[in-house]
């Protein structure tokens, strides 16, 4: 083919460290490998990509992981993945080199990824779910990585690649859950389970938001942390087992507009009481075997929506309100490279507040 | 108090038939009467009030009914009622007189009363169900009832008092259902289930809608009614147990747009299973005992919306699309005023197709 | 009528010093008198009335003033009133005594009047605009003032009567521009004209939302107070007469998402400049005389949408951010009710920053 | 570049009748050639392209031509082309060959370009208008034509490529205006001018959705077409030049919830005129010369929203529209590719009904 190259290639000298016994460029990957586990996840080397056209080759910086990426990792096999897979759908880095026809990137961009590569606008469509970078096809805890151009954004300038890292997924689902799925805005009151990354990302954009917080955790110490990034009210779920009675009080006996569901199983029929009537509750938790009634949904009007991350121009959005209102994620945690392993764990523990990150 | 008529009143000469032995003005009612269920109606007589400031006494013509009023009438103590209830959201009739301040509505007018007597336009909000005609306080099931002026509508020129007297209920549910709250429109696929009213409705304003539907049912011949209402697909369920694969088949693999979910236990898993990804469901059926696993609405990015009736300028608009499209409600048996538990019965064997009413 | 009061009226003890010669209570109210403009306002004694079935007599406090109030008074014959009318549409108060039926306020409580009677919720319709207080009907600018149930609302706790007097014109209009209407949100870009009553509280709700905001004044003292109010990008507008072109500069040529458009002529050509390919313009402005060309309307796929005022329901949003967000408006003069006059010149002179209060 | 292809290129053995002297495979274009206007047209040959990555190559079978290309003709120089450029946005034909990661289509396949070629989904954006076919860059009045993956979609089944050819503007045009931009649904009533290509499609699209519609023209013929194709009520604008009277007196006063304004100068006035207070106007019309005045825009609460074609998605929902209601466009002519000139001198005379077409 004699397509015409947007640019040129940049040379890859800076990564000759890396090159194998062949001579030829490789860059290292941690891999699921069957079904150890954490355990089980082995570096590898493979070869550096060349980027195709409409792709950008990236080296990546930073990862943040998710309790999907650690889900991923424990049930690779239920989850149809066979052989080596590449885990973790967030990471932030450099574009290396762009392929052909790519106009929005060039070489030394910092950028990061998009969790789904093929979800640019509009309502979610069957197309979307295949194009998941680390559950369907290769994630990013490697050295480099093609994305798509359209899989790819510019990093807001105040953030460092630690904290872009934390954006793609968790940040981006509570930009979903709270405002264009969950449609809350300034003068609303948001209820926010727990102190996770999506829950902490959830806090920060009500605080700039204007949308007034109610959120919950085990901890006296978290809770206070949460205080101090703006949670209005706070509630101790251990001591107020029937916290969603606490809701209901802190709100007039009304509840709260919008319930941001990351819980477990059992929280889902709390959340459905401690909302008002005609309130919605976005939906985004890995819930561990519960079942619900929906009568409740149906009396109260209630509208409960599936989040599953969100579009690139979503993504966009995020971006330009960090910036505007320069918002930093909170990161619990940064952990090397070889290290990795050592992330899942904390992940495991729960006990994180705010992101784990994984440095590269 | 010294306040002044917005017009005088009608005198009640037509009703003077009714007059008890006291030689006051009476109106007959069937009312719920403790735990007897339909057997335990009773017909009662009543003094024929005055309407208050910003009330209308109202000649009923006809009622329909629902589900729900067969609901309320065999589980009145569950549901709060005690002493003599008149059952019945659905009632149109002619407006005998008007009380002080009324503007919009006339002696003589054709009137259709709204479910909600305190839901005029926006979201549900907490005052509005204890407003429910038939439940909370009295519904329409005698000769004569007050309604807030706000708590009616002109009835549609095209249509007959029985007609009217369908819409209240099922037949602005079913409009919430298909068009404001599911948000269907030309060009998009819903699955409807079964032929019950709100079914029913369902299908005639799709089909004036331009919506694309598939419509289930266990018997043949109701599907082949449905069909001649326009029902572009057909689903005997009986046949096919596993209808929701059907589903899928007719819409290429993908799902349909929207359901709405009126089914009893069992059916909302499937109709999970045969919405798209990121497709709606509108959930009205009141659902006998079963639970659901809320993870697929997460994995589908599923959005799931209780629908209770709706408001009054919703029934507006619904008002308007019959009369421009000149749909006329589908009636199944008219039942005399004298005979009303009859009417009960009919609904209690679920054999129905469209509407039930009672003529007053 | 035999209907039964929701409480027993108070007793109007404390405006006895108010009686007339004939020992009847009356009360004093500034009223519109023919062409002479703010000079030929005068002050006269009226009854006090009682509250009909359905509405709540008001003891104001304070009012605002707005620029429609003023043009009002100054083109009365043209607005097609004729005899004595009260101005202001604005006003806050005690409850002095409550109608027939009237459930949602006691004697005593704080309330602020809508500007439309008759707008509860939903889209505006045409008996909104006959509603409106201090135009078709008699405004708040007198001691004692009827309001429907359904035209008032309580006063936040945090307000005092002159905060809450400012809210219903210029705090709703704000608010409808930005928000609902405008539908902007956190991360977006907004740009407002000028430091009057709409344009400053189109500021502080920005602030709180997380919307960037560009403000332009003449004054750089002006635009020194919008600063500190957060105003995120001010330009002079003496200085830059281009504006148009400094806007764009300042949201990287893209232009913004909102225009708050309550310019003068010759404003709007050089907004639709300013707003982005796809953006948006809410138009409050009493444009005098300008025509505008619609054709990049058209080409910039913009969206202009007329503002007016707003219904009751998005009045309680307004408060329920005002309340969460601890937002006071901003006041720039407070004028006594015997002075009322003065409140209109200084208004007339258009060197005011926020609102004009007249206190009673 | 050795990046793998989905699938092997077709041999383009059926267009070797193309060949030019030095053997090589060329198409005949007609291509705009300075400022001659319709009658400087003329047809060039230029090399069949090979599809790049992403890319499509497409064999035209037919064109429909638009006010807008006629437009672009006359006044070339103006809109910024230089040397040749090949005129018209909408074509259809058959996929010849892909480029490489092209997974949508395969040769063979039947398609019809979007107007923009990179528009796919959401709101309009700065990148959009730079991708118009037939302007900034070369359109479809060719024998092939290069199109983006996303620049293209499958034909409706029931539809020919006559047919499809009207779609890309015309049609999605008249969908943006009604249905996503306009929000008309079922039971409200849409003011349609003319007899033109939008208007015509706008009809067909209200005809299936349920909504009512006025249509105005100056020939009772014309008019009686339009009744044929559904229009519930017409306006011959030539006996009534107050048309909007005639409007309201159709809506009992109220006016239209939405006018589709294709209008040149003068008739936004009428529109605003004739659209209910709380309307809305879809703006798309070329207007030539005319201002308006944009205080009753504010006065009435209008939404005035200017269209610009749409994006792919949208044009998908349009094509499942036509195909679950077996709509098929008007077409008025249908002209040869030699005689194209013809095309645009019928477009000249503004006297068609409908879509004008070219065969290729």
């Amino acid at each position: 083919m004699e397509h015409k190259k947007a640019s040129p290639p940049t040379y890859l000298s800076h990564c000759r460290r890396l090159n194998n016994h062949s001579g030829e460029e490789v860059l290292k990957a941690w891999v699921i490998n069957g079904e150890g586990g954490v355990d089980g996840l082995k570096m590898v080397d493979r070869d550096i990509p060349k980027p195709g056209a409409g792709e950008i080759l990236v080296r990546l910086k930073a990862n943040s992981i998710n309790y999907r990426d650690l889900s991923t990792i424990k049930n690779a096999a239920a989850r149809g993945i066979a052989g080596e897979r590449i885990p973790n759908s967030d990471g932030a880095g450099v574009v290396e080199e762009v392929g052909a026809g790519v106009t929005e990137f060039s070489a030394g961009d910092r950028v990061v990824g998009t969790f789904f590569q093929n979800w640019l606008s509009g309502p979610i469509h069957d197309d979307v779910m295949p194009s998941a970078l680390g559950g369907p096809i290769d994630g990013l805890l490697c050295e480099y990585a093609l994305l798509k151009e359209g899989g790819a954004l510019p990093i807001p300038a105040h953030l460092s690649f630690e904290e872009a890292a934390t954006l793609p997924c968790a940040g981006l689902t509570a930009w979903h859950c709270l405002i264009d799925g969950g449609k809350a805005g300034v003068g609303q009151t948001a209820l926010l389970l727990g102190t996770g990354g999506v829950s902490i990302f959830a806090q920060q954009i009500a605080k700039a938001s204007g949308i007034r917080t109610i959120l919950t955790s085990s901890s006296d110490e978290k809770l206070a942390r949460a205080k101090s990034l703006g949670a209005n009210e706070v509630i101790n779920y251990r001591e107020h087992a029937n916290w969603e009675e606490k809701v209901l009080e802190l709100t007039d006996g009304h509840g709260v507009d919008l319930v941001v569901e990351v819980g477990g199983a059992g929280t889902l029929e709390k959340s459905v009481a401690a909302v008002r009537v005609g309130g919605r509750i976005s939906l985004v938790g890995v819930l561990t075997g519960g079942l619900m009634d929906p009568t409740s949904i149906m009396r109260k009007s209630i509208t409960l929506q599936g989040i599953y991350v969100g579009p690139r121009d979503m993504f966009a959005r995020l971006n330009n309100a960090l910036s505007n209102n320069n918002i930093h994620p909170v990161i619990d945690a940064v952990i090397d490279f070889q290290d990795a392993k050592e992330a899942y764990r904390i992940m495991e523990k729960a006990g994180h507040f705010g992101k784990v990150v994984i440095t590269i």
